[in-house]
């Protein structure tokens, strides 16, 4: 096999990001975040692979959470989305019964397929280096092997795990020698010196029947479950058994359950830069610098501040005399701590997962298919909402059992649709909306439509919607 | 003299506090600031001398453009609080005019009278030292010397000017060998070694008449400008000639103009704990500290830091591994510097100064004496405030030219006058106040009452208001 006839991207879009905090949060992980240009990384990723790939022959796995997230970032940065194959984890689970699940379903579509297992939330660059590398390691997975992608180290670091190579394949690859877990910097920096180490990126290329044959073989309590999805498939119960198997299957990652031990397995160079994005670090390799090898975004005034990230957002940041530092600033929450323990962050959002924090869960800010909104202000009984809605958008129609919705529209025009009424309301008008009633805001007009909305009533999360009518397929 | 029969406090309460930046802007300085506790610094400098004194014998000089913010933090903390003197300058012109003006105006009052000169900024404590200070060098003033009150250094800092002391007076004070302006470190560590100095403190205890007598000879410029207020006194033309005459005199301050020439300066020791609060990591004196002597105010979780403040506002600050750091976090502004940079925010201030921007003006949350107002958000043509109106407090009936604004109730019962019509609005209860019309906005109940307040309109300046009545007697 040369072409890419029976090739297929599968990109694991499930991770909760929680390194990235406080502009991750559990319900908008990093791979769904605008964090440098205009697209999410998940966007970014997609349009690595696709094209050249059509959308038939690229699946995405991610939670059930996220389902709505990923359909609309896919809608708004590709023609015909709707081919992308979605599958859905019940749970996170790592990233071995994920990608069973994934080479399971692909073999139902073409028994010859060939699997390109990309994270969602890595940065490569430039995309060419990243096919040159993908059609070298082609012939590679189409004899059986099971590729994994290295990347030369750009400097020692004990950030990530290491793949020292073996004897040569092909002219293409290597045989592995060993994996070895993150280093300590010291033996980061042996390993760098003596030469033929790669960094472990997390990209794959196999056949998805290969694949399958060694993770039974080296770790057999995935055969059962495999088996007897393969026994329901086409039948009535198949979607339950599927979703029964998925749990049994053991949490395990990929490296663990097949790489480290099938002899299949071969690295292949890779030629692209890379970043796992693993913490807010890498941000330096998201944005431009300035003169001082500073990463500054939105409004930043420093004074004797050099190889910081100052990553702001509406308010005023003001740095002196900083040196190697990290601040990130999200409406509701702030992180400053040095470069080199950002790692540590995830110690933060281990503490306010435990108080239930909504600094864990919510973010500030959220991007929707309609356009946006931000929370204001919340209290025990109320929440004010700036919502901008996109021309020619509109919110789905919906109604709330516990909460009434003032409107004031600040800038457009809106047609409202209160009832079984339907009125426009321009700048400076305003409507209210009492609970238990069905509504619908659309931006009919060429420009973004602001709206303030001001929420009362007895309880206002965001979960008391009843929708009616979506435009972007959304449920519940 | 022994007892405080012609004992007159003068406060001065003009300065604009730039190194407290973000906490104050220029609208809202240091002295007007509840940085820690209930109290604002103005409030809980006046707190220390009346009593003892009555209102009738303080006598605050400000800026003009502050007068209501001093009116009514009068009001809220005093008794009988209109008897307080005060004094307006037209600009800020440092202290010798300031005090040239407030001696004039004592010696109007009382020819005997004694000046104890506070600024209204700084931490000192316990109260009963100071007095004890002050009465140990009355019977100095009232022989006419001329006493500063030099504090004992707590340690060596250039943050402060230095006095040395000559020969004993009375046993209760010393002739001033010299001023030593705000040395280099290791000066200042030379200075305390050798014994007898002390740290110039900004407080002084004069007879207004020896202040003038001694300000005219060392400082003859100021000679004109008061001889002519003295021919006005009485006369119609009296305002217009001191505002001019305030005007003519030079922008001196006082030590330069008096202090460091006069033969009758003398030192008198002071037994109080002080702090002029000159920036930021000064707020160490002000809050308690936690076991790893971090000031935190606010939402804060760190980790693994230490000798730091963390003055966070409403939102979370989370810190890792910091050492020595002041993070200041307000809605609109956020400062990240080392302790021992502190000073350099003025430098930060400087710049929005020259960029005109509303960091340097507006703080983003303002006491009022009805409750406080925050801005929510803004834009062109809009403004979201969150207001807070204390229990049976109001708002002036007033009007606004440019802007409408649409109003809900929140939490608690507003009464509103809107135009000729009266009503009350409950809790989810909205309206809706065009501009050009008059209105107000009651709390009549024993809670207090929050409003979202959605401002549109082609200005949404703060100055589009016309007062018609105000119960804090406001201007404007």
């Amino acid at each position: 096999m040369t072409g890419l006839d029976h090739l297929y991207a599968v990109v694991l879009a499930g991770g909760e990001g929680n390194r990235f905090w406080p502009l991750s949060r559990r319900t908008a992980p990093k791979q769904f975040l605008r964090i440098a240009g205009r697209r999410t990384l998940l966007q970014q990723t997609i349009g690595r692979v696709a094209p050249p790939l059509p959308p038939e022959r690229v699946l995405i796995v991610t939670n059930r959470a996220y389902q709505d997230d990923v359909r609309w970032q896919l809608r708004e940065s590709l023609r015909r989305a709707d081919a992308v194959h979605l599958l859905l984890e019940p749970s996170a689970r790592n990233t071995a019964p994920a990608l069973a699940m994934a080479a399971f379903r692909l073999l139902q579509i073409d028994p010859e397929a060939v699997m390109l297992v990309l994270p969602s939330d890595h940065a490569i660059s430039p995309v060419s280096a990243l096919w040159r590398t993908i059609r070298r390691a082609l012939p590679l997975a189409a004899s059986g092997a099971l590729v994994t992608f290295g990347i030369v180290p750009a400097e020692p670091t004990s950030a990530y795990g290491y793949i020292q190579r073996g004897a040569a394949v092909q002219g293409r690859g290597y045989r592995i020698a060993r994996f070895i877990e993150k280093p300590p910097l010291p033996a980061a920096r042996r390993l760098i010196k003596q030469g033929g180490c790669y960094w472990n990126s997390g990209l794959f290329l196999w056949r998805a029947a290969a694949l399958l044959e060694e993770l039974c073989r080296h770790a057999p309590r995935f055969a059962a479950p495999l088996a007897v999805m393969k026994r329901a498939h086409g039948t009535a119960r198949e979607a339950a058994v599927i979703e029964r198997s998925f749990g049994r299957m053991p949490e395990l990652s990929i490296d663990y359950a097949v790489m480290e031990r099938t002899a299949r397995a071969v690295v292949v160079p890779a030629d692209f830069r890379w970043s796992d994005l693993g913490s807010l670090t890498a941000l330096s390799e998201l944005a431009p610098k300035d003169r001082s090898e500073n990463v500054t975004v939105g409004d930043v005034i420093s004074l004797d501040t050099a190889d910081s990230i100052l990553y702001g957002g509406r308010r005023l940041l003001a740095a002196i005399g900083l040196r190697d530092m990290v601040v990130v600033d999200t409406p509701d929450a702030l992180l400053v701590c040095p470069k080199a323990r950002a790692q540590e962050v995830k110690q933060i959002v281990g503490e306010l997962k435990r108080r239930n924090s909504s600094h864990y869960h919510l973010p500030h800010a959220e991007t929707r298919p309609w356009g946006s909104f931000a929370v204001l202000e919340e209290g025990p009984s109320f929440k004010v909402k700036r919502l901008v809605i996109n021309p020619h958008a509109r919110l789905s129609l919906q109604m709330h059992h516990h909460r009434s919705e003032h409107w004031v529209v600040v800038a457009g025009r809106a047609r409202i649709r209160h009832g079984h009424r339907t009125y426009d309301l321009h700048a400076n008008e305003s409507t209210y909306i009492p609970k238990g009633t069905k509504h619908r805001i659309e931006n009919r007009t060429q420009r973004p439509l602001e709206i303030i909305e001001v929420q009362s009533g007895s309880y206002v999360g965001e979960d008391d919607i009843v929708r009616f009518s979506d435009d972007y397929k959304r449920e519940g």
